[in-house]
């Protein structure tokens, strides 16, 4: 489970003081000591960046005011101090372009999702990534979880025979009031703001995260969509609430829910699928057990890490059956499995397959044509929109 | 909670050996002692009506061998002995003759939901009600839950605040293969059949509960909405899957979810409805529980019969909290009300709200118009169709 | 599952108004349509005895004022008009004079449980069933559940292997406080009087529950305990709080835990039971349901009714799996099988194995011996008190 | 949440491949960032430590071949560069002698539980703790859950009212075969082997895990107890099996379980206390829900990081509410609230009681005397034996 070698130089641009996700991607890549934390362009205000790198005990020198200046100062160090990862978590304004300069350096990128803050921008990065032939990682968390590889590994087996019927399901409740009327709430200011977020509120923050749940668990491609979005509190400017009907490849329909007005709710992830023998459920707050139901046969629950789970399963688990992982534990697999790809490619050996089961470029390209595909459906009278080809 | 009167003298039409939501009728009448069963046409087979009637302890006389025969047969006894209530359990396309006979006739009808084969059926007897002046009930049971009268009670006192989303789902997996195809599965040949149960399959059977539940509880009604069902299982005749968006009376919108091929799914009726200050959470296999979320503080569990629950929810339970009141109480509430009602109308005193809170001609209407509706919505290239007027 | 012939004429000694459990046994006679309720002495009161039969609908002539002219009053009718069967549901002191004199004239008796007010009278009632022929069965209602039917079948086939430990838990809080104070609180009133009770007070009421389903499912027998017992609340007379540690036979160690006054708590009674292969996990507040659990193997979910369970839980289930069963359902299914089994010796046919599957006389006798043992235990400094042979 | 200044220096002793919890306290402390690993003695076989020093990243020198070497490198090098928190991870009997080495020679340590092998080892390292004024922690894991610290904080605050009942259980499932037998096994071999582990098995094991946190959360003592404890599997030399009844401080009782036979169960600490006023549950498997019940109120459900938490809930909380946090992080919590503690002290300032809030040398001499106690118990004849002064 543990570093084996010397740890991966990372830097992080954004994530400073006050902001959420920032905080998250630093414990994620603390955890199995995969990656240091070396250097940082935590915020676009100087004194904020200094102020959260001398926190975290970073060197000033390598403190930035601007990711330009970070990638240029690292560009400046030897190659064996230099960063080798950026982890990029910005609003998503501010995705595309720090990528790109990273990419085209020679650095190695961690992105939050979504990928960027249009579709047209993810086809550009898309491009990027293949022609500098760099590794990105989009931290689709949730496909993190060892439960979640299980639902995946047991669908892929044909356990469930053909697939029927997808159900996943996204309530929050944290953007049921006017909240980004409050200055100081910067997560619900920037998040719901078109000019930082993107065509999509509620869609883009959490649909995505549904959405790439959906495809990665079936291997099912969403081909048609009929979405019905709404920004429910008086003020909003983008989506907070919204439900699709879905029409997936292979014949298979299915429900995606997303919504940040459902009061009460923290943030209660649920998948389920169905084929001719059985079904899954799957949900976020109770996420070391898959719900694994047969016909005429008693319903199993299968828990991370026990000896029957798959070699997928197992790979992302840490800890004896019994002891909870979490969120953290799941975020730290996707930073895990992208530093294990790292490493095998830098020593010059493939990767195998359980490294390179990490979400990249290719989700975040159909991530941004989902938002534009719900988004084009919320506006049209017709059943039927089509998915992007990406 | 038991009768204090004379026993309300029943009859019944259809529930012959084999069928499944005749017994069900039996024991739910029985529960309170409201009622006693004495004649009945239990099938369109002669044999069969007299071999159930001789199974259920009626005098051989009072056993007909058709809803004709039968309500002829009692017109001929003194009103003393003569049945007062008529519960149909028949197949869909069996609902209206027998209960425009017995309306015109003088008797207080049950019948099974859906309330007709079409709604144009359900058009007449809703006049022929108003015409007759008797009173008919439609066993929506999933209503009769005290759980789920303490949901109603709750929005009703605007607990929630003014509502904004609601979710209904009821996921089956019992028509997951082609069950139809064997003769002695008597339930899925006429639930399948077009000819037998109407325009709608899965949409008629259980989707209208699932609409029933939404509405009562909410107390919103339905405007608008889209549609997608299907026939997964191959060979099927009608629907067996659907989803569908709803666009209710203030503003408020929803989604809709019944399939019957969700494999490894039991009868799993669930609804949630989220208001500006909390949300509703009421699962029909945890029935005794309702969670109460709330913007900023713990959820609550609430609980069958506890002393804080409301004056409608304590009505329909019967003994102390933590002892489980399931599926036929729910049933039998609906017969008891029902009966509640018949005495103090023949007592010439007017039932009160608690014996009036059972679903009728009104519900049945609505649920034919959803029927039509979906079914029409379905067939559509329009994002969105009109619900009928009704 | 419903009545096939005349009902058993049946008769209440207690029940009167303002009684819980009478009730509970009026709802669960009438259930299945097995009984007709026909006589009555429900109070020592005759205008409480009276009301109560009026209220029921009864026959003012078949209302008594006392148990001893009810069963005179009913040998002086026809045998073919007499009732049959006679349910006692009063407090403790006032099960075993009733029964007596019913069993010695001919009549088979429902006794509420515990058995007796003494071990010594319990051991007498013994022996005049023996004598006597008549039939006793004891409403240990929890026995009743179909998903305890399972438990004890899996146990019964070996699932588990060799038994090894065994808990069973049954919580409640409605005694938190003195309300027995409150002269309008009958239950908690001679709940907790030794006059009427006994020499235990939540150990007879519930402990003796928890020490029958813990015998039942496992089929091994307390041969050995130690427990401590008190009266948390000041004032009261009787224990309402207590756990036991138990020595069972084939070596078997179990802990048995009873308390009125978990605050907070309904009427939470589990029993976990595990062997060398597996584990068994069933709790009434989610009766439905049976927890399987295997070592290195996925937990299972068995359902009520499901397919897949034994004949004997099948034999105890109504609905199909997904429609709740409860608490009324489980008790009326110790009523049903008792009719049944009457209904067959009556025929001259010997009772199947699943009709016989009922609480009677010997179950009786090893409550009021646990209640014996437990006391006398409590009041001792030596760790171990044998269980009394009975 | 992150630390603020220069990591931490740490070292190890035990914790070397093949081993469990060393892996877990390194993923502990690396979580939030406040340690760095720089040395370690891994494993007694010279040859294990460097393969783990070196899989780890550390400097060959200063991954050593024994504790005391460790201490006396360590010690050689500058202060700023030694390390200044020594872990040790060994088996029980391994505790003591590497502990006081490291305190007496100027180190904080971090001790895995229980605190010694025996009471008398114990009381002399409270001792050595005293006269040396060096810190040490206690990794009593389940007391850093935040739900657990919202009990604690709840008791505290009277809002059960006064304490009367309470119960705690720790069933596990992977001693339920002779797995000691396997020399492989290294988890199972030592600790049912008196020569390593001590007294007792299940009840040092996870016996003093749930006797921690019961008298963590409730503030009690305990000061008689009544056991039962046994080998069941045969072969094995220590308890794997034992229950115990417990008399605490202000009249209260309880219950204490631990079993590692329990097949099918992996991990499920439970927690139940009662007081006048409600009753708190709270089980490790879903650790982020405390369930508060109440006397005639609804039950809430208390969640981590929620806004109505306590202020030492939050503390101990690091992503909001719904983001599920796990057993790496409630071991972090310990790990950090230590950091935090060392920090302060070194900066001249009196730690606050949230950094203090950890197990220390305190708690592991109760630990010690409880298995003592326990052992006693279970030989003897007499109910009660008394809980040894510490």
């Amino acid at each position: 489970m543990e570093t084996m070698y010397a740890k991966l130089r990372l830097a992080m641009i954004g994530g400073g003081q006050g902001a959420f996700i920032g905080g998250v991607h630093r414990l994620a890549a603390a955890l199995d000591g995969e990656y240091e934390l070396v250097a940082g362009a935590f915020s676009s205000r100087a004194a904020t960046s200094q102020a959260t790198g001398q926190a975290l005990g970073l060197a000033p020198a390598r403190v930035y005011d601007s990711y330009q200046d970070l990638i240029a100062g690292e560009l400046a160090l030897p190659v064996d101090e230099r960063v080798q990862v950026i982890s990029i978590v910005t609003p998503n304004h501010l995705h595309f372009a720090p990528a790109k300069l990273a990419l085209e350096n020679g650095f190695d990128v961690v992105l939050d999702k979504p990928l960027t803050f249009s579709l047209a921008e993810a086809r550009e990065l898309a491009h990027i990534v293949q022609t500098t032939g760099r590794r990105l990682v989009l931290t689709h968390t949730y496909t993190g979880y060892p439960m979640v590889k299980e639902a995946r590994a047991l669908v892929a087996a044909g356990a469930l025979g053909r697939l029927r019927k997808v159900y996943v399901e996204y309530p929050q409740g944290w953007l049921s009031t006017f909240v980004e009327g409050d200055a100081s709430n910067k997560q619900a200011g920037w998040r719901t703001d078109p000019a930082r977020s993107g065509l999509a509120g509620a869609m883009g923050d959490i649909g995505t995260h549904a959405f790439n749940l959906l495809e990665y668990v079936t291997g099912l491609r969403v081909e048609q969509l009929c979405a019905d979005i709404r920004a429910v509190v008086p003020g909003r400017q983008l989506d907070d609430d919204g439900a699709v009907l879905l029409q997936l490849s292979e014949g298979v329909s299915g429900v995606l829910i997303a919504t940040q007005v459902a009061a009460g709710e923290e943030n209660n992830l649920r998948l389920r699928v169905y084929g001719e023998l059985g079904g899954l459920d799957w949900q976020q707050a109770d996420n070391n057990t898959l719900l694994v139901k047969w016909l005429d046969q008693p319903t199993e629950i299968r828990r991370t890490n026990a000896p029957y789970t798959s070699a997928a399963a197992r790979h992302n688990a840490r800890i004896p059956s019994g002891h909870p992982e979490g969120y953290l534990e799941a975020f730290a697999n996707i930073y895990r499995n992208f530093a294990l790809t790292l490493r095998a490619e830098a020593a010059g050996q493939p990767p195998t397959a359980e490294m390179l089961d990490f979400p990249g470029i290719a989700e975040g390209l159909r991530g941004m044509a989902f938002i534009e595909a719900v988004v084009a459906s919320g506006q049209s009278d017709a059943k039927w929109t089509e998915f992007p080809a990406v």
